[in-house]
């Protein structure tokens, strides 16, 4: 047996605590699978005195993660305070300054920072591994940079938000409003502090930015994602999603196209019967198109104690096994700084607006699609009891340049009440 | 850039084809991500003239396997032979001997050798890696060893016979007999040449001992699996099960239990809402859940080109990267012999039976199920032109023994016609 890995553990919230339960249930089968001993030397918390559920008596104790993170008797540093600034940079630096390799869930730093400290740890010729902050549980990181390595990545696409898959999916099977949908995941306790944080599609963002930079080969880009939450999906649009075979998720893509990298997070179509359509509550699902694997697709909880605790100890045998990737499967010197594409590759969208009930109104609006060069593939309007008449479209493929032409020119109609909703319809 | 990883490749059929377009068509990309030049130094097959439609002639040529493994311009064996015995076993035995790592996709080999071949290697300080040799593309070898290594694994279980996932799907919504979809598969080409091998679930089952040995740190035990093909499924069975809300599915199962390690590859039911129910035609799955993790599914194609070869260069990039594993996670001689489980875990059983068309038939089998200790959920006579009566039945949770007992008592009741079909059903 050779020596122990020793781990310096800050933040003990819930993955925290779910890290400590499993080095200490499993001492024994990690110890045979890495071949030594895993061992926690420190830890550091907000609270010293708050009752977790587990003993820590055995380990000493740091007011200050920083301090912590530079310990002598510690090896490998692992970062779960969260937060994209603050203690967990400050303390992630101090380690990987102290030569210490570092294990961190924190995907908001690392969708800002993670050039910088990449380049910093294997600078320093440390690693910094980051399983847990993409998709809880799901072993995607490894997918992409280890098991796929032998594809061009074609794309990769991914619902990574289980709050926003939770709320979807209770307007569709409970009928709820999204007013309703979100005040329930908000009692369940689902949401962020900030929920736009979730519904805004923005903790998603941070782990899609991370996949498109080891699937291309490229700097994290963060600012280059096209964004948009789940805020204006109504009940309305999940039921005519459904009529026409799709369901409506939240969902990330990453792409290269020839005009650069392309990465969204928004609401979109997809097959009701595709792996990602039949995907239902808190659940998270990766989909990666590679040019020789085809399609593979993870599925698994993509939160809580456990299952993020254990995507924590993947990073932590894999340090203890001496298997040691770059950040992004490449020297983070390597990554190239790719052109944000300029828009989204072409795709049918579903366009919902609510016109005045006047003749010629949807004529007026027929005319404007054509205008901006968009053919349509159906057009149907709606049973109405108000003033108002519903009408759902779908075009066929289009640029999205069009789109936002015809978006924009659209309210000169003088027929439209309120904003129309336009959803790309994503073919998986 | 340091040194290339060279490698030698023996067996150029479709897979070993798709290698070397891979190594040709991305070097690029895979000496970026391994930091260093992947090459082919030779290869060998059966036929040097036939037309592959790739270029061999930068690569020397050898004609004996053995010969290749042992040539001192590679560092890598790459085996892709096939064959539990002769020429695949012998080139590796000697490609170790000659201080080479070797990656295989040989599931037959592994199912049968793996423990010595592991030893052997380890021995000598080489690695020996398999992710092709289970369902294909799906890196589900790195996800079980690595990815979720902080788990204890409860379960694992996957379709991983594309061949016999096509032929029951195929049943169901073609309307086909067991013996016109085997005909049809058959002619498509996706037979091995002995048709048992996926049928008779041979194949899936060298498949599902090897994930069991990584799951439970246990030898492989082929000879332990509770084996059994998909020759008996009926459409009837398959409808019967439909209308219950499952589907068939040619399972594999591994799980260790208080009485010892159960692998069991059988047609079991499974809820049609599941994500195996799901699964249609020849893509594979594999479902593992741990301890920490709860349910992880994996999804891909199990055959083919592009994606076995993927499988096979995920192993190649992770030794040009020096991450360097056991075969089965651990050193394979501390693996350990697990008892196999006497009998499978208890679960419900669906029976179908043809009775004759007596009085009292019904009676006469609800006697023996009763005096053999199970329970009857639900037990219904269809509607039957001919002289005897299709009855169903669904067991209440049992134990195999108490089934086995009742199926070898049945026939003594004279009142049935042909053998019982029972199937498992299996909680997912």
């Amino acid at each position: 047996m050779t020596d122990p890995l020793r781990l310096g553990i800050a933040g003990l919230g819930t993955v925290g605590t779910g890290v400590i339960k499993i080095v200490q249930r499993q001492a024994n089968m990690l110890s045979a699978r890495c071949s030594r001993p895993i061992e926690i030397a420190a830890v550091s918390a907000r609270s010293r005195d708050k009752d977790r559920g587990i003993s820590l008596s055995n380990y000493a104790w740091e007011d200050d993660p920083v301090k912590l993170a530079t310990r002598d008797d510690i090896d490998l540093f692992v970062e779960l305070m969260g937060g994209e600034d603050g203690p967990a940079k400050a303390a992630t630096e101090a380690a990987i300054g102290a030569g210490k390799d570092v294990v961190t869930a924190n995907k908001a730093m690392l969708a800002i920072h993670g050039q910088a400290l990449a380049e910093a740890a294997e600078g320093a010729g440390r690693v910094l591994r980051f399983e847990a902050a993409v998709a809880g549980g799901i072993p995607v990181i490894k997918a992409l940079t280890e098991g796929l390595a032998g594809n061009a990545i074609d794309r990769v696409m991914g619902v990574m938000n289980g709050t926003c898959n939770y709320i979807l999916t209770r307007m569709e099977n409970a009928g709820l409003t999204y007013d309703e949908a979100f005040a329930e995941a908000d009692g369940l306790g689902y949401l962020e502090a900030d929920p736009n944080l979730d519904v805004g599609g923005i903790d998603a963002a941070h782990k899609l930015t991370l996949l498109a930079a080891i699937a291309y080969g490229t700097r994290v880009d963060f600012g280059a994602i096209a964004l948009e939450g789940i805020g204006a999906i109504t009940i309305e649009d999940i039921r005519r999603a459904g009529d026409m075979g799709y369901k409506i998720k939240l969902l990330g893509v990453a792409q290269m196209t020839g005009r650069g990298l392309e990465q969204r997070m928004s609401p979109c179509l997809v097959p009701a019967a595709s792996p990602l359509g039949q995907l239902e509550g808190g659940t998270n699902m990766v989909v990666i198109e590679g040019d020789s694997v085809g399609q593979v697709v993870l599925r698994g909880a993509g939160a809580g104690e456990g299952p993020t605790a254990s995507a924590v100890m993947a990073d932590v045998c894999d340090i203890a096994r001496g298997l040691r990737v770059p950040t992004f499967g490449m020297p983070a010197t390597a990554l190239e700084a790719a052109p944000p594409a300029s828009a989204a590759s072409p795709a049918r969208y579903y366009l919902r607006m609510e016109l005045t009930d006047k003749p010629g109104a949807l004529a007026k609006v027929a005319t404007v699609l054509g205008e901006a060069g968009i053919s349509i593939d159906r057009m149907r309007q709606y049973d109405h009891p108000g003033d108002n008449a519903p009408v759902l479209i779908v075009t066929h493929k289009t640029a999205r340049p069009n789109l936002d032409d015809a978006l924009a020119r659209l309210p000169a109609t003088g027929v439209l009440e309120g904003a129309p909703v336009a959803l790309r319809i994503e073919d998986v």
